[in-house]
This record gives C-alpha cells, structure tokens and sequence, in this order.
C-alpha cells in the first residue's frame, strides 16, 4: 500500500525529527505522505467502485456525482489549503516509539487527522467563521447544508478503518479502540459545548480548573486519541496508554493557552496600525485563562471595567487597547506562561514514565517545545 | 432499573400491540417508559456526580451549569415536544421477538432514539428550518452553536451505552455492534449527502434508483440499526441479522415514500384554501419518487414546464397546482404508491423469512402497516 518511495519519505522525516530540525518545514514535507493515505479512505474522484467497497454494496444505486460533491470536494478543498498534519505524525512517532513499524499503520494515522478536520468544518459553521486557512469557510463555498453534512460525515468515516482492519489487529485491540474513541468523542463535545456556553455568557463566572477543563477535553481528546489510539493498535500495557494520553493532552492544553498568550502579545501595542485586526479574543469575548487570571487579580473596578469590554457586542480599538492593558497589568500574560510551562514540564515527565528509546523520547520533547514556543 | 410499574406498563403496550390496538394511541402510552430510560443516560438536571460517573473523571473540573444548557436542556426541549419513540419499541419487540426479555435491553432502545433525535437538531440546522414539532426550531432558540454542539454530542453519547455495558455483552457481541453502527452512521451521510446535494441542483437527473438508494441509506439506515442491535446483542445468527435489517429498511423506505406521497394527494385541490400550506415539496423543489416518474413519464414539454416550476425560487399557488396537476396526470402518485405497496410486501417476506412466534410477525406487520397506511 506504502511505496518505497513514500517509506524512504517517511525514513528522511523520522531522522530530521529526531535531529530537531526546523519542525515546521519538516511537518510540511510530510504532508503529502499522510495526504496520500487520506486519498486511499476518501478520493479525490469518487466513483462506484470505491463507494460499494467502502460503503458496501447500495441497496439500489449511489450517486457518485452527488458523493463527489457531498463529501470529497470539501474536504479536499479544506485539506489542501494547509495544515500541518501533526496529528498524523505524532501518532507515527508514538508507533515506532512502541516498538513498531509505522508503515505498518499508517491508515490509522488518518484517524485523528480526519476527525480533526471534520470538527474544523463544524466548528466554523457553529462560530459563523467567515475564514478558514486564508479562504473563506467551507460553509461560505458549499452552502451551510454541504459542509455541516460533510463535517459530520467525517466523525464516522474514519472510525470505519477499523472495521477495515488494515492492520489484522485481534478483536479485543479494535474494541478497545473503539471505546476509546466514544469516550474521547463524547468528552471533546463537553469541551466545545462547555466553550460555546461560556461564550454565550456575558458574566465571566467560571474558574481557571473549568477552563483548563474545557481545553483538556476540547483540545486535549484529539491528542488523547492520537495517543492512546497508537497504544491501542501497538498493544501496550494500561499505564503506558494512560501516560502517552496524559503528555499528548498536556501538549495539547499548554498549546491552547500558548494561543490566548500569542493573541494577547501580539496585539499589544498594535491599536491603529492600519489593516491589522488586534485583540481578536477580547473582540470575541473569549473568556480565557489570561482574561479570567486578570479579573481574578485586578481591583474591583478594574475588573468590571474588562468585564464590561468583554461584555459589549462591539468595541472601539481603544476600548480592546485598554482591555489589553488590564490583562498585561494584572500579570496575567506571566500567570499564563507559567501554566503553560509547568504544563510543558509535566508533559515531559509524562514521557519520563514512559522509558521509550532516546530518539523518541527527544522527539516528544521537542514536539511540546515547538507547540508552546512557537511565535505564530 | 426499571420499576416494577414501569414493567407492567411495557407487558401491557406489547398485549396491545398483539391484539392490533390503535398504534398511535399505544405508542403515545409507551413514551414515558422510553423517556426514563434516556433520562438515566441525560439527565434532566446535570451535576458533577453524572458528570464524573457517565463520561469519567474530569483531569480538572467540569462545569455541570454549562452543560446542562449545552447539552441536557437541549435534548429535553426536543423529546417534550413530541415524538412516538417507535425506534425504540420497534427495539424492544425484536429483542422479545428473539426470545428475550426486553426489560434487561431497555438502555440500548435508547441508541438509535437518541441518534434520530440528534439528526433532527443537525438536519433543522442544515435545512435552515424555523420550525420542529410546532415550536421553533432549537437553533432558534438556543442559537446555533449550542443546538449543532448538542445534535453531535447525541451522535456519540448513545455509543457509549456499549461500553457501559448494562447487558454484560461478551467482548464479540460489543465489537460487532460498534462496527454495525460504523457501517450504518456512514451510509446515513451519504444519504443526507446525496438528498442535499440534489436538493441544491436545479436539474432533475437523477433515477428512481438513486432516489430509493438515498431513502434506504438516510431513513433506512436508522431502521436498520434498530434491527441489527437487537439481532446483535441477542446474538442472532447472521441471517436473521440481515433478514431484520431488510425488513427495517424496507418499511423505512416505504415510509418515506409514503410522506412525499401525502404531500401531493393532502395538496391536490387546496389551492386558495385560506391559511393552507399546500405543495410543500414542489415549492422546496424536492425531487420525490413522484416527481422523478412524473418528469420520465409526461410529454417533453409538459416535463419541462414541471422542472421550471420545481427549478423557480418562488412559485404562485397557481404554479403549484399546475405542477401538481401535472405529477396527478403523469399516474406518479398510482406508481408511487404502488411501489410503497411492494416495499410493504418485501418488507413482510422478510418477517416471514425470520420465522419469529406467531405474535412479533403481526406486530412487525401491523407497525409495517402503520407506516404506509397512516393518513397523516
């Protein structure tokens, strides 16, 4: 299924990994690789042959003009825009640190990969997002109807891998996966839906353990997946599963709150400079660590003062600069870094626990560093 | 679990539906006993003590007061509304078709009620609709974000009931069920899929085929997961599994058939009736069973002029009676219905194939009945 010119790929990345080069020209490289194994569950041409062998054979008869626009146009729209498939690496990187050949499993690698990008599409049209990776939302191409059915349809499709079972696991290995994945699905819907609500809100009422929450399971599951889903597949002992999900869903939350630090860093100071959005998480309300840290901490009427800019339904650019300001004087963006890094620090011993080889034990680390270092 | 009254009111719903009592009124009893057993899986009232026992201890702490309004108010709104729960019984009288007692399975009823309950809120959101059940719609009323969020989290909360476990499955019966749901979760996208993507065409090109494909994958598939359950964890052999799920998609697909039936004959003659909606899906421009036999069976021009008006973005009640005059003439409401009958037949060989007690083969009848026959 792999060709040797796609494992000798596959070969350079592992080796530059592990040489920690730069992880985002070599994530970018790799692309193409998982990309090619997405093509083998969802073509880029959909026809007869593949539905009735994916799907089983129709009753009557698929349409496969309608599938091709139902399901392969968006998502290979949405794929081929970008992203850096990291799910689909760090997963592989999780095998061969267990011991096995990645080559060996790399359709499970879509797994992750897939749901990923199925929660993109649903996640922008559940925010009305109007952008995506530069272009506008699937939803705004596609209409609402195509793409919410596509997002959707790429919750189930990869969960039917193992069902295909390329990798001749024994039943109990593909359902414990299949547990696994409904109690990490089910989880990652309490974090949204935990998010959605709180974004909802007007009061910022919740406390820093419910936001952690709401990341490690909106955030946080997907890592899990990609973890314990390789620990699955791999047959390792519970403790290893439960330490490899432990460090992906650290990673994970310290990434989220790397992503409310940037936002905040980077918008200080910018106020009017032309055609630069600014304070984009203020604008939206978003009620994160920095932000609930800064309410926390600041004088009353201060705090009210943030309360009342988060609250409003739009801003001024000065307003979002002085909600800016609360935020960098209550301390909030070192409360934040701090977190991130004990998590980063816990993350690590995770992998300590772990006692895999060097190589991949560097790896891991170096992947934690690059999610929460990163300046964009 | 289940109360001794509670078990009482079940004996005394499936005596009446031995004896052929009214299905609607019946069904209408039997709803309490559904509803109690969805409200041991969600809750009413969210707390921690749900929160920690059904999806696991949080890494920090949830927010039971946020996923009460993301999650259980939501569902509840939904089920109050209405709804015959007869995915459930059709469940339960498997399961005792099979030899076994209904009551030790009450909690796996609850998997595809609770999965047809989440694909209308997802389905109400993707066809833009302001109304379900007489109220607005939930994304009316919680706003889109959180009806979405909910729709989806009911696509993977009722898949955990697995692996609670509360029948004590072996390992095989478990996996086979979780692979079934794949199988059948898949095909009911691709059915919204197709439906969808015609529903955007402004040409009618597609066959009756294709058309009873997309029913038997986005109606049928539901029904099928309905029969196949039960055959599963009652662990039938595999014919009787297939036999089941024939059976199911066929009085699904006959069902649907039977809707866009009624849409026509409760329209013929109701132009200019004060305050009527009548020709509901010509006006939606649905490519029903009748209006594809309509537009290969009327002369060219007459073809013609029924896709214009299906084609137009708004049409006339005159426009909608003559569209309608047009499927009335072209005999596709006697091929239509003539076709439900034959579904309705194949869907009996398929009971008498399962050569199940002489009490469930009438209930399954009579509930085939139900479905083709019912006036409203």
């Amino acid at each position: 299924m792999v060709s040797p010119h796609v494992q000798d790929e596959l070969r350079i990345f592992f080796t530059s990994l592990a040489l920690g080069a730069c992880m985002r020209e070599t994530l970018a490289e790799w692309r193409p690789v998982v990309d090619e194994a997405i093509a083998d569950l969802v073509p880029r041409e959909i026809d007869t042959e593949y539905l009735e062998s994916f799907f089983g054979e129709p009753t009557y008869a698929y349409d496969p003009d309608g599938l091709q626009r139902a399901l392969s146009d968006p998502l290979w729209d949405l794929l081929d825009r970008g992203g850096k498939r990291w799910r689909a690496v760090l997963f592989l990187v999780f095998v061969e640190g267990f011991g096995e050949d990645p080559m060996a499993y790399l359709p499970y690698a879509c797994i992750p990969e897939i749901l990923h990008n199925g929660t993109i599409i649903v996640d922008d049209v559940e925010d009305g997002a109007t952008k995506r990776r530069g272009e506008p939302a699937l939803h705004h191409i596609y209409g609402r109807d195509v793409a919410l059915n596509a997002g959707n349809a790429l919750y189930f499709l990869p969960l039917k891998i193992l069902t295909e079972d390329p990798g001749n696991l024994p039943a109990e290995q593909r359902l414990a996966a299949y547990e696994m994945l409904m109690d990490e699905l089910n989880r990652t819907h309490l974090g949204q839906g935990m998010d959605i609500c709180w974004h909802n809100e007007r009061e910022v009422r919740i406390t820093p353990a419910e936001y952690l929450e709401m990341c490690a399971c909106k955030t946080g599951c997907l890592g899990r997946i990609v973890a314990r889903l390789a620990a699955i597949i791999t047959d390792q002992p519970e403790r290893v599963e439960r330490a490899a999900a432990t460090y992906a869903e650290l990673t994970a939350v310290a990434f989220q709150i790397g992503d409310d630090i940037l936002d905040v860093e980077n918008s200080l100071g910018r106020a009017g400079e032309f055609g630069k959005e600014f304070g984009n998480d203020v604008r939206e309300g978003k009620k994160t660590l920095l932000v609930i840290h800064a309410i926390e901490e600041s004088p009353p009427e201060t705090a009210t003062r943030l309360q009342e800019i988060l609250e409003a339904e739009t801003n001024t650019d000065d307003e979002l600069a002085e909600a800016l300001s609360i935020i960098e004087d209550a301390g909030s963006i070192e409360y934040a870094r701090e977190h991130a890094l004990e998590l980063a620090a816990d993350a690590r011993a995770a992998v300590d626990e772990l006692a895999l080889d060097a190589e991949t034990t560097d790896r891991l680390y170096t992947f934690t560093e690059f999610v929460v270092d990163r300046d964009v």
